[in-house]
């Protein structure tokens, strides 16, 4: 299944992609937030879509999308996950995954504005794979780790570089700016993806590619991430983890380049869809 | 007012607390959460108390109590801002607020036990002064600060030293685990404490004192921590501040000293009760 949300922001309505149609899926009553996820319903979800196919109102094509699920009680970034990125922002590698927390504050429609903050100077760009929690998952097996995907979806981790990195603390500063999670414009169910480790992933700004990696590169791939984090902290079902961007980020240029208002950013993962945010001033 | 939440874990039900008694509110039919905060919900509680004053049940003083608000979007931390933690940590004193968020799975009651992570050796305590945000906060000028204020509560935030200072990363690691939020016992309404810049805050383990400081020394006061973190990122009704810890943490002394199952902890804010927890080892 491709799970979607569209409509105005704050009160999406859910729908589902068939053959590339939208439909819409309010009518089986449930947003696609942790209640959901927790009640086994995208089983729910599937057995009602079989039953009511036929009589799916479609989606017009001039409506926003929303992030493809309700926003998460958390959001999960695992830092410096891909070694050329660690590379370009002259970081060493990892010898366990780096985690923070991106506030769910920033979690946004696919291709919504992206708001310059503020007194911001160092907007970038990262494209990441996410990970979808289904269940809650607390000391997770990495052998069990994929029972406790539900789906994956694009996501752009928008940072401001110095609010993540030259103003005193940790990086969540720079990582949880509104706006800063672009997310969607789909979620794939696992059996959508062939094989989640081999998906060429890309950025491009104002047409030019800027980033064009694969998640063959992972240094920590999802199941240990999942059992890793949930060494930590219990995931709640709707939970999303971002693992990690490659290269190409406006930090790693010499110099740096950085997000202006007017610019365009589009992005990419292979079965996960594209989406496009324009860059506006925080006014 | 004095807001209270109580019942089993998960379904908590609402009260308040009206001269030392625990009344139940549940026919006002919200919880204390996002929405009811957004939408007026604290006149409006006090419009129906007032109205109902004579009708509401006694709430047994058998119950647990939950955390005295709902699950919040998000809960902010600041780092280091008592000049006496900062010194027993070796840390330098914060130019400006070290911010940090800490997973909202960790929220639980006042009085719930605290549960020890698997492979942890490094479980500290740390009192801290909670502010509840009252509505969304983005831009907001330190002068106008308190008109985004709801409340205040006790925070008791649990910290695993090893995962937070070297496991590689930013300090989430060892602030989100489950149960490491204790907070409560009850909400206040600014108007129920004289001075929220001097009250005394204080922890005992094992009915030793520990910490016993004083709100006083707060680097950054509240207001200018509420303006500050809305430039990076939009306080949302029902999230929670938490403002920083005094000198006596376990990680201050030479050698540290750390919590282990059957330990007891004790804090309390003046004006805003106690709470106590008994350390737990996760099985």
């Amino acid at each position: 299944m491709k799970l979607i949300r569209y409509g105005i922001a704050g009160q999406e309505k859910t729908g589902v992609i068939i053959n590339s149609t939208y439909y819409d899926t309010s009518s089986f009553g449930e947003d696609y937030n942790e209640a959901f996820f927790a009640n086994d319903g995208l089983s729910r979800l599937q057995a009602f879509i079989k039953q009511n196919e036929q009589n799916l109102p479609v989606v017009a094509g001039t409506e926003r999308l929303g992030a493809p699920v309700a926003r998460p009680s958390k959001i999960v970034c695992v830092g410096l996950n891909y070694a050329d990125h660690a590379k370009e922002t002259n970081a060493t590698l990892p010898v366990e995954p780096i985690l923070f927390l991106k506030a769910s504050s920033s979690f946004s429609g696919p291709n919504d504005d992206i708001l310059i903050p503020k007194n911001s100077e160092k907007t970038d760009w990262e494209v990441e794979l996410s990970v979808i929690i289904g269940k809650k998952a607390s000391y997770v097996d990495e052998a069990d780790a994929a029972d406790y995907v539900a789906g994956y979806t694009l996501h752009n981790d928008v940072s401001e570089r110095a609010f993540q990195l030259e103003r005193n603390g940790t990086w969540d500063k720079g990582k949880g700016c509104d706006t800063f999670a672009p997310t969607g414009p789909f979620m794939a169910t696992p059996d959508e993806i062939e094989d989640v480790n081999n998906l060429r992933l890309w950025l491009k700004v104002n047409g030019e590619m800027m980033q064009d990696g694969t998640t063959a590169n992972l240094i920590f791939k999802i199941p240990y991430l999942i059992s890793y984090i949930s060494q930590f902290m219990t995931l709640l079902p709707g939970d999303i983890i971002s693992t990690g961007t490659p290269a190409g980020v406006g930090l790693g240029f010499d110099p740096p380049v950085y997000l202006k208002p007017g610019d365009v950013v589009e992005l990419g993962i292979d079965g996960l869809g594209v989406s496009r945010q324009t860059l506006v001033a925080y006014t």
